[in-house]
């Protein structure tokens, strides 16, 4: 009924508790497993509020698509460790929700699986901004776990 | 890795094609699917601005609850037909994301399928407000379709 699944993951518990749930939704259908970390590209102001310190400001946006690629590799060996057996990981930049649910559009993913919180979202009630946004967008089916 | 599915359906196009794929995953898990349909208590002043024409207004409430009831029995043979083996149909009434949400815990639900729109949301970008209450609120993953 799935045949790739789309696992937008930026690290988090919750982008964790998403994956190990689209592994276990990967093994009953037979679905590959895409995972995609998006980084933004911070101008020179963000970057100096953010944890990145870049002795050169030129190389900023290599390091944080260094970080990127860290994460989704991260993912990928996980989503192994629990026994997907094919895997994929990719890293782009974007806007969050815009750039998940293209990415879903043009590499024909019919499942997304995202965490609820994490990926800019706060505590409590409201949904993750960024899963509500790609909820809200995406043509496919999106489990928030 | 599911073994009760919850799917609240409303009778619009969006909670039909939320059932199906509810149905789909039903038969990979071996889940068993209860349908929910939450009616709402209409005050007098609603009532008078609803499509529902009660003679007796008194009945009110008994034909909200007949038309509910009719609307999960619809879904229960839906799913039937689209091959699903247990299916189990209830109507409650009260706030819907919260009635939805109470419910799945109660019943001990390990996930929510349900449309993005229907429900009392606009269309396009938008994703509707109960699908978003739902998402938020519930402990369990919920797949929105």
């Amino acid at each position: 009924m799935f045949n790739r699944i789309l696992v937008p993951f930026d690290g988090s518990v919750g982008g964790e508790q998403a994956l190990i749930k689209a592994v276990e939704l990967a093994k009953v259908t037979g679905a590959e497993i895409q995972v995609l970390t998006v980084y933004r590209h911070h101008s020179m102001l963000e970057a100096s509020f953010s944890m990145v310190r870049a002795s050169d400001p030129g190389n900023m946006d290599d390091a944080m698509r260094s970080h990127a690629r860290e994460v989704a590799e991260h993912a990928k060996k996980l989503a192994k460790e629990h026994g997907a057996e094919t895997v994929r990981a990719f890293v782009k930049t974007g806007q969050p929700a815009r750039t998940i649910v293209r990415f879903a559009n043009e590499h024909e993913c019919d499942l997304i699986v995202l965490g609820a919180r994490g990926m800019g979202s706060v505590e409590g009630y409201l949904l993750g901004s960024v899963s509500h946004k790609v909820t809200g967008l995406s043509r496919v089916p999106v489990l928030v776990v």
